[in-house]
């Protein structure tokens, strides 16, 4: 089981979770106890060059002191959040106050998988009204890039995956068409590029098994490609400069270009109003303890988010 | 000598000129014998998907005759235009008129290499006023890229080269800093983040030998790096999506990004107004017999660019 490699580490993980602020340390103003929270693994100092530039929702990280220790010994945070935890320990910077009234179970996927893939359709890629979009990767987040697309106007949206048992769900959140590139002789992108008479206008890969289908099955002209999955080891993906000379671009996403801290409430805000469906993304809810199992359900194919409660 | 090869082709080459209309053929309406015009090796057909969206100078192609003959045999037209020869054959969709009074053994390098460097900058990476830019290549193509950041109201443009010869001309044109590789140890990406504090806001690979380097010395959060260099053997480019998720972009440009049709005479008529130096881009000019030569002037890297005149 891949979880077991990870729980040899000396740092507590755990990035995408809600919460609710139990105590506050010396210097803390936003927040008092009580507050429900999500906590942010790409937080906001409010002060850098990044986070003052509309440009991005990047930021320059502080220096790296740690909070946590076991039987004595030092144990690293990780991204800021170490939300496998019963309790952890974040900066103010780190955390964003949400709706009280709003389900921890459900808006603990804004704190990542939703939000980047939703944003990465809405905000990096731009996807426009009445365009033809695909998404590689039906699983969490390319499916929050499928509702992502649909709420941006898209005119068709295909969703690409190799289990055939996520279509359904894929349909129901707003993909037009979807397609098992192992149905088909031809390489996938080509089957897109018949489909949609030239190649989509969006393509946004949500895999992070990067090969040329995502970069190549974009329309001449105008395509762009976002890449939102991160390939394993720091792979480097193959790109044609001809293919971008003929007008195509790509850029790819970090926590789908939400400006944290002003963003997550708002988020919850809008899922409150029902303006897009985090419920359909939980298919299992399961006791802390049975964290290995929600591992397993996940690299089984069997679920698109199971929901850990303490 | 690379132009040996090239005439053994059974084409006639060339796609960077000016010319007069010495006749027209039947249903030809928009010139007539005497116009001074610029051939266009990337055309507008006026009609088709790509030439009515404002996003892309693209079009789609026509199928393929020709009207070249040598001793009875069929020679090909190359890219719509066949500059190398005394009188060539066009169609009306390649073919922009321009003023009258402009001189053609300077404006012919509207043709291309002016307007693919200047546009690069203008029109695909979009140069913001107050920006870093970096232009790798200093040739005739990166020189314009260079002028294209100057007008775009850059506030510091580095100039890359490792032909030392070319800094002069590059910083006469609009380069603050002008760095031979060769000159450092590390690699020329890590001596411009270190320049530039952090990486530069765009950069422009007028090379064709494309490495990282262009690729990672953007800033963190919005670089952009837009390719205009035409890798030998349609070779990829490895592309590090860790690099594109901390927020920057790749595109690349294709004439520069101009609709031809409409921007190649607007051009020409910007020269005549001197809003841009053309004619520090010619080094040598010679009669079209010295052809040979003058690829070996480029080649031994003595020219930026030379103009034969019949």
């Amino acid at each position: 089981m891949i979880t077991k490699q990870y729980f040899k580490s000396n740092m507590i993980l755990g990035h995408e979770g809600a919460g609710i602020v139990e105590s506050t340390g010396p210097g803390v103003t936003k927040f008092k106890p009580g507050d429900k929270v999500i906590p942010l693994y790409m937080p906001q100092c409010g002060n850098c060059k990044f986070c003052l530039s509309p440009k991005t929702n990047l930021y320059l990280m502080p220096d790296g002191t740690s909070r946590f220790t076991c039987k004595g010994k030092q144990i690293y945070h990780f991204m800021g959040t170490s939300t496998f935890s019963e309790y952890t320990v974040v900066a103010e910077t780190s955390l964003a106050k949400i709706d009280a009234a709003s389900p921890l179970d459900k808006v603990c996927l804004i704190g990542c998988g939703f939000s980047t893939g939703y944003g990465a359709a809405i905000n990096t890629a731009k996807v426009k009204p009445g365009s033809i979009c695909v998404v590689f990767g039906l699983g969490g987040v390319g499916l929050s890039a499928v509702m992502g697309c649909k709420a941006a106007g898209a005119s068709r949206i295909l969703g690409i995956d190799i289990n055939t048992n996520k279509f359904a769900l894929a349909k129901e959140l707003g993909a037009t068409d979807c397609l098992n590139p192992r149905d088909f002789k031809k390489p996938i992108q080509e089957v897109i590029i018949e489909m949609t008479n030239g190649g989509v206008d969006f393509a946004i890969e949500c895999i992070g098994n990067i090969d040329k289908a995502a970069t190549e099955c974009t329309s001449v002209g105008w395509g762009s490609c976002t890449l939102v999955g991160v390939p394993a080891g720091g792979e480097s993906v193959p790109v044609s400069p001809m293919k971008l000379i003929m007008g195509r671009k790509i850029n790819a996403t970090f926590f789908g270009g939400w400006k944290s801290v002003e963003c997550v409430p708002k988020l919850v805000t809008d899922y409150m109003a029902k303006k897009f469906n985090l419920d359909a993304l939980v298919t299992y809810t399961l006791p802390f303890d049975k964290l290995n199992e929600a591992f397993d359900l996940m690299h089984e194919g069997k679920s698109i988010r199971t929901v850990l409660v303490f």
